[in-house]
């Protein structure tokens, strides 16, 4: 199997984190997009995948499967014991829904608030970001501000749960490691007093598949370096 | 159980076609919510769902879940025969795939479409739409064109495949045609050239789960109720 993917973004994070957690690392090639050059906006990924988005993973028939949330329901189904998505009915439905919330809530207007209210990748990208429009940045910065407000939704759900779906780690608490790591480094760090967030955050991070990860979350340098 | 629900909304289709193809239907309690009056928006349904949306699926023990794609894994997998959501790591994947393909190219952006290039749900909402921001109607507009954008896409998969996501009936399908419905209501139909999107969409509204609906799908004198 191919992975296509560029490490360090959240997106590739909660894949990576998937297949260590899966242990199917080795079963994969992977295949670094060149995000600053638009590589994923161009024909030949578009083909792949419409939304021109990374990550996409290719099965050795050459089948494609985008989204990450359809990659993770490939990858943990495999071995016929879904540890990250759930076994009985009622796992898959809380799964999903957290998960859901977290995209929606934080991770979306995260990533919204990166390529609209910041200069984001940088250069080869705008014209990716609604160029003709001048409310864009705006509309960027509200969906920044709604990620922080969103915030404590999780923090209130955190001072009673061990993770966000409930009693094990799921794919729901991939998503937000991955949100708040994006959120850190872009410049919307977890406000002090939302401190069953922070302490989630510790613990996750100790997760070996996450731990193995950490190193390679976006760093502010990163971003420079994308920037550039 | 009880779904809390508004009738001839998309969501609500898409979950009340799922209950009528997994032959649920007699098991649900429906709860009427009142979304003229933003009853989605007040304290009471706020703790069930952060996102003030619905449907809301309420299990006997109290448990909530959220989410179509959630309520649509819950309650496909109750029989142990998931025909809608797939059975196997390549049916979950595709189909989890196309699904969210249809949220985030259409779906999505024709509920943005409607809460902010037009009046909407009407007057009681209208705090929920960024009224503090001069751009949000030029947003919503940018919106629905995005959506009629990408109807295209669709159209050239299922020129190929008898159903969006391969052979069989799944939830993408049921996705797109509520989407597409919503999208006839509000003023951006299938345009003329899209031949197998609309020989798709006749052939989904024939099957039974679907036919049973086809008459709650919104309708513009039902969306002129809802402004009213």
């Amino acid at each position: 199997m191919k992975i296509y993917d560029r490490e360090g973004t959240p997106n590739a994070a909660r894949i990576r984190i998937v297949l260590a957690e899966k242990g199917l690392e080795d079963q994969i090639e992977f295949v670094s997009v060149d995000l600053i050059r638009a590589e994923q906006k161009q024909p030949a990924f578009l083909a792949m995948n419409p939304i021109g988005k990374i990550p996409v993973l290719e099965l050795d028939d050459g089948t494609v499967i985008s989204e990450s949330t359809a990659i993770t329901e490939y990858l943990d189904n495999l071995d016929g014991n879904p540890t990250l998505t759930g076994k009985t009915p009622r796992e898959k439905g809380l799964i999903h829904m957290m998960q859901r919330r977290v995209e929606m809530m934080v991770l979306e207007a995260i990533d919204d608030y990166f390529h609209y209210g910041t200069p984001g990748l940088g250069k080869a990208l705008r014209p990716w970001r609604m160029p003709d429009w001048s409310g864009a940045k705006e509309w960027g910065e509200r969906r920044g501000a709604q990620a922080v407000q969103n915030m404590p939704y999780f923090n209130d759900i955190l001072a009673k749960k061990p993770f966000v779906a409930g009693d094990a780690f799921s794919l729901a608490d991939i998503s937000l490691w991955a949100a708040l790591a994006f959120a850190d480094a872009i410049g919307l760090p977890i406000a002090p007093e939302l401190t069953a967030l922070a302490a989630w955050r510790s613990k996750v991070s100790d997760i070996p598949a996450v731990k193995n990860r950490s190193g390679q979350a976006i760093l502010p340098e990163d971003l420079a370096r994308f920037g550039a």
